[in-house]
């Protein structure tokens, strides 16, 4: 089993997918160990660092990678499984940003009024008890919430020649934002150029669904993942499997065609795995799904479209794919 | 306690919120044992019947009463309490509309193609295994999937002395079509005219979440609730509570707007309940938001905003009504 | 030719379509001589009168009518020309209202930040001009513009038994506040309830395509108009015709949707006049169209697609029913 | 004045904005006389060949350029003055392309019917009558329609080292597809790298507001151009000026955000134009503004927002670059 561990040092961090030389070669089967810095490149520090004073907007979202996955060509798929993610800090930020999140005018859905306030908020890192603690600003409350560590943004480089921010979620993956990128999950990712040249980064310690504010519980994050390679197979949208789950992620705007492009991969999927014509697919996804909004702040807002196994008749996706990886990741030791 | 039956005949369906005559008139308290009628009318019977021959765009979700609830006046607070819900049929319809549903061209978002084919599928109900089966048409799939029976339409007569079709969700409920309308769950709707004027229907044995073909195993269902009124605190959206969560849900196009809508009343709320100001409730609610999609195919969409009260400071809404309407719930006797 | 004057008392105003009694029954071919409050219902005079203060959401956009048309029947057209829109105040008033308008949160677009401020402009009227000036709050500009007299709401009661606050645009007409309904133009409304029972009001002096912050040059309005019958043929969504062109307005969110839905019923109105088939009529369409937007601010958003007839083949569109109706108004006297 | 003629070769063609190498460096004062090929990369060239099986997605929208400006830096702003645009060949293509277009289920809009039939119409060219010709391919009809030369994509290298397919509108210009686009105008668009590398293409011979089946009258085009360089000064969004008229062009989705976006901007021009604050700047705009769809199929929508100059204070925007480039424009000889 090879191991590669990476630390990229700021002048190697990523900050779109394509348009970026691969940091590494690796092997299909390679177990990676990366340490990925947060959001905000580590710049929101202290509740008094606000962001319009210590971000820079072309600065945001670094990425660790990419990587080049030897023998990837367009129209594979790359399979991503997740072994743990760790926070690699002791503490995280979260803030508000002028013009910027879920519930306020944006640059696209621009308004007259004022923004609202800027604020920063730190979360400290209790690894012993798993949690991550909200210190309110106004009041003197103090919560406890469990850590739940995922990762923002995993994807490859685009089709079409593009290179996009990492700031984007789209069909190469991007900043998808779903607390379902955690641990134990299996991302499916259609290779667009040889190499597949995929990165991550945008470590949660934790984030509600839709990442109302814009910002998670956002910290820089140690991750060991396997990489593996599918030949063929290329989905049209990320997908991702857990032990319990199938799931397609679909990203645009406005909210319903996102969660329309998930709802239709999945329909396909079901007819592919069932054997059912699309009618049956449709109908038997509008008893089963669940449909979690993943971002309503991004670029593209993200939709998750979720089945439970359990519902499904019993199938093996990709070649049992996540099975394997899962039996894998049994033998990594921890770190 | 006083405790009403009824199920209505044919001709006393109502078939919007407003603009219909009182069933009956009821104290606050009152328990309700109702049947109500499926969306379809019960005309779909066999795969045999399709929905272009057999319904009728005036005769679609019948609702059981409006109940008038006596001393409730604009600005009250109507508290439904659901006890329980037991299919009333054993077995329930599910079709493909032409023109209707997530996944094809609607009269809105309106298109040149075809429409899908319509089809019908019959679930079959077994009451002890608690499931319905979902038995495909183009194989010989057969799938037993677990019971989880809901109501797709609660809501009260709405404001500005609107009469709005039994399809429509909007802020004085309807046909939010949420799985979280369920037993164990209270919902809360703000009062628009005097006696509030509520009534239920479009009964589902199951429904995915975004009702993705625009029904869900529809069937006849035997509802038992509690009735009981708040003086003041009208929410703007309805919200639910059960054991576990608050809930908001927001109606609206496109989905981001839904989606807002209840977040933004969330927000509030947080403020209100917590003492927090709009900022810190706003960080709170990133962290902790479950985001599930209720429907992206009626006349307006529904999302529902819910936080695990586990992840919240200890608090009671509503003078802890909820509590009190669970309690209430295990002195009726099971019908 | 009967001539019915009628200048509604504030108590006969209407502020819904549907579930209102008609204040007059007529017959096809009657001209109506109409006098309609403007959309505060007179409420702002002066700038020192605020929305929020003087304005109550339960009473906006008088209608002048009911009017039953004798011999109406569901699925009828009703012809609307309008032959003369005269000032009937001289003064026209205009404002901001905190969270309603195209470019600040609103209940829909909900967010977390503070209302614009408001502000109410009058605009004085010159009749010799045939101007409305604007008189800036924030300097010394004032800017003479010119008169343009159109109806922010024309409308029939709905299908389904509903009933809409006359602040809604939909495919019964309503609020679609667009430009086009001005003097000179033919507005065909589908009818859905016996005696179509229509309604109009919302002058505007002037008005911005979009209706940017909700609110035009609102006044009191003398309008003229002949009433016309067609049998059958009632379009889904309302169309106006002028001497120059054909429009369909779409009224739905988001505003794609409502472009969709004017866009495929011009597609299918072009097949029916030029007999072509559905794609031919897309293509003639995607090189004639003109794309107008009518508002972005009210419960549905409105789009007029509008092709100018001189680019079509020769045609006469409900058996020529606006020369018909041209002519008419030319033997009307002038008020 | 220097003069550059310039057609490039196929292996010349720019398929990005961004990311390529430019072609030429030029002086601000250039004058260019371009050519560019159509949409389709000429392919479509009779009614027989269908877009499925003529063309590449990777190869549509070919651009001429980027040219680089000599001495142009990020917040600079490009004024692209358009002298001339005649077509290159003597027909134009359109077609309608399966799941792309305005009126069908696309790849985000995703639904589950069957796309709309693929059709080639080829339209003739009349350079005596200035006209293209309509055939109907469902009957016999043949129409003449006038000639309305444009470039539906013209924009600069983005910012954030993105590069965008030539088929997305955004801040930077691109596939807006407005007819605005056309001779006499004045185009000024923000610079984002050193040298602002702006290209076009996408030459229409004619085309309707929103583009509605996804493509115009595509052709072959000789444009002639004056480009200038104005130091500072970057507009947000791309801006047009003609002899009449004011516009921003917005590009988002869903289209409510692109009419937004434009219209922010329009307000805050009218701010700085007219030494308004934004409320009056935003009440002058709700009675001035016009609002033309562009595009409703692209990867984002556009929206126009235009105003009279003969509605508003008389001004200069720009150090009165368009009558500088108006005047220069007549000092070119026809080509």
């Amino acid at each position: 089993m090879e191991i590669l561990e990476f630390t990229p040092r700021p002048e190697q961090y990523a900050w779109t997918f394509g348009g970026t030389a691969p940091t590494h070669r690796i092997k299909p089967g390679t177990v990676l160990r990366l340490w990925s810095d947060d959001a905000f490149a580590g710049r929101l520090r202290d509740i008094t660092d606000l962001p319009s004073a210590a971000l820079d907007a072309r600065y945001l979202n670094p990425q660790t990678g990419p990587f080049h996955v030897e023998g990837a060509e367009p129209g594979d798929t790359l399979a991503l499984h997740f072994v743990d993610m760790t926070p690699a800090r002791s503490w995280g930020a979260s803030a508000t940003i002028p013009f910027f999140g879920g519930l306020t005018g944006t640059d696209r859905t621009a308004t007259l009024q004022e923004p609202l306030a800027e604020r920063t908020w730190i979360y400290q890192v209790d690894s012993t008890r798993n949690t991550v603690t909200f210190e309110a600003r106004s009041s003197e409350l103090s919560l406890e919430l469990p850590m739940a560590p995922m990762l923002g943004t995993v994807g490859v480089a685009p089709a079409l020649g593009e290179v996009r921010t990492s700031l984007v979620p789209d069909e190469f993956g991007g900043n998808m934002d779903t607390p379902e990128m955690r641990p134990g999950s299996t991302c499916y990712l259609g290779v667009n150029v040889e190499g597949a040249l995929f990165s991550l980064g945008d470590g949660h310690y934790r984030q509600g669904e839709g990442e109302s504010c814009g910002t998670a519980v956002e910290g820089a994050m140690n991750t060991t993942l396997v990489v593996e390679l599918i030949k063929g197979g290329a989905p049209t949208w990320p997908r991702i499997e857990d032990d319990d789950h199938l799931m397609v992620i679909g990203s645009s705007r406005p909210l319903e065609d996102a969660w329309r492009a998930g709802q239709v991969d999945m329909v396909l999927w079901f007819s592919e795995l069932f054997g059912l014509d699309r009618l049956d697919s449709y109908q038997l996804l509008s008893q089963t799904s669940q449909a979690p909004i993943a971002n309503v702040v991004d670029t593209n807002y993200s939709v998750v479209t979720k089945v439970a196994k359990s519902l499904l008749p019993q199938t093996q996706v990709y070649g049992g794919m996540h099975r394997h990886l899962r039996e894998t990741a049994r033998l990594i030791a921890p770190r």
